[in-house]
């Protein structure tokens, strides 16, 4: 059984440690990561917490089963009293632990983003634009389509009023965040815009939109072509491959409804069963 | 009609303007603006966007009947494209305009709070820790309060596992929030804490914690405390009657329900509801 493996306790003694798991959350912080890892270089013997030119602190992983429920475990919630993933750990600041995942990009950027590559400087306009972005997925994207996604996909019950609810209100964000990017290239920053913690804190959402019953393709070109342009990045695709690549993503989700029957069926019949539920509540989604 | 009284436009050419409703997003940023107010003292002059002990620029409050959608207008989402109150209008700093609550917050701390009176030095720990639960509140508390406001309290289908789930994570959340502050009287800070927005963050729906199916008096003895202790500050008060003093506070439903049979003849009804969704969900509330 998977049990035997699951993390028990801290393993690092130095650099950062990130406790996490394949979501849109753990995505978040694994991709920025991999970008500063990227940017500034990986020294493995720094345990200083300053980070600059000379390299970036040793980063180690641990995944959790959020599933087996080792996220509730006491020396978790020791970490993150809230009980979920991602938390991050500073062994160089004297084992600092920081949750939510908003919380931990703005805490990166502000120790470990030194030539703010992707962030901006905490003095400017641009550093509360991405900031607000921020905050609008940390409390609007992400809590309601999470609240699609279960009563979508995962509920047992499938209950019309909140699926038609939340998917709704899913496109809705979607629909501001694709006029958004209607003239730039990333969420943030002077002109079209900087690749940055803005557009990180939402990649992994838009990532799993069809898993949420939001068809990206059909609605909101703008956030598909933002997508794929953040994606491209090696290191943030890196970091969306750890701790393993998704098989809820709109990718594999595609793939499995183009390669399976019964994949394609239950499909189907989730579209139907979508589509009745917007239809009874006599919803059509419109843009902003 | 209210509607010839909704506003058309930002009234204000300095200082900051508040676009702001009765609710618990609203009341965080009035509770700060008031208590920035009287610690740092009001001067009519200054249009510079700086403050200190000389004074702190001229507050402008523009109420927004969030009913009839006045945030959806043109002129509104030009300052806040998702279309929610609060924003903020900074006109010391170029009419520049700040959208979701906790980055509200944070923009507050960052330009008007120089003494760092109710926040945290960004170089500090502490600075995280109030990030933390600030991102605590926007993603969790907020959003699952409000569903559970929403199934509970306005829907009008009546549909146990949603009531269920929604009221029972709030339980759950303000466990967490009962946790913290056995041994502290305020979220963040050293010590026993000291009074900041992490607190003021969350005040607003604990405030209204009752209207959501959650009864703080029965279950979270450590949240009561804080929200009274947190209340019987002048300033903060003062911010939780603009616009007006809301009819939905815990202590204006427990009036009404004592006051008036028809209210208490409801109130009960609620709770039978709750209760059986509870029950036939198997749910019952443990502390974390």
């Amino acid at each position: 059984m998977a049990s035997q493996h699951e993390p028990t306790g801290l393993i690092a003694t130095s650099g950062l440690e990130l406790l996490t798991a394949g979501t849109p959350n753990g995505w978040k912080i694994t991709a920025l990561l991999e970008e500063l890892k990227a940017h500034y270089g990986t020294s493995s013997t720094t345990s200083t917490g300053s980070t600059g030119s000379t390299g970036f602190p040793q980063v180690t992983y641990q995944p959790i089963d959020i599933m087996q429920n080792t996220q509730k475990q006491p020396w978790f919630t020791a970490l993150n009293p809230n009980g979920r993933i991602p938390v991050l750990v500073d062994h160089a600041r004297g084992g600092f632990a920081v949750f939510e995942g908003s919380a931990i990009l703005a805490y990166l950027a502000r120790h470990y983003d030194p030539d703010h590559v992707f962030s901006f400087p905490a003095d400017t306009d641009d550093f509360s634009v991405a900031e607000q972005w921020i905050a609008w997925q940390h409390g609007g994207l992400g809590p309601m389509q999470g609240q699609a996604n279960h009563f979508f996909r995962f509920a047992k019950e499938k209950i019309p009023y909140p699926i038609q609810r939340y998917v709704g209100e899913s496109e809705r964000l979607y629909g501001i965040l694709d006029a958004r990017l209607r003239d730039r290239d990333y969420v943030a920053g002077p002109g079209r815009g900087k690749y940055s913690i803005a557009d990180i804190a939402m990649l992994g959402w838009a990532n799993i939109a069809l898993l949420s019953g939001v068809n990206l393709d059909a609605l909101f070109p703008n956030v598909v072509a933002w997508l794929d342009r953040c994606l491209a990045r090696p290191a943030t695709k890196a970091g969306f491959a750890i701790p393993a690549v998704s098989s809820f993503s709109n990718d594999a989700l595609r793939a499995k409804i183009r390669d399976d029957p019964e994949e394609k069926r239950k499909a189907d019949e989730s579209t139907k069963l979508l589509e009745d539920a917007k239809a009874q509540y006599n919803y059509k989604y419109t843009s902003p």
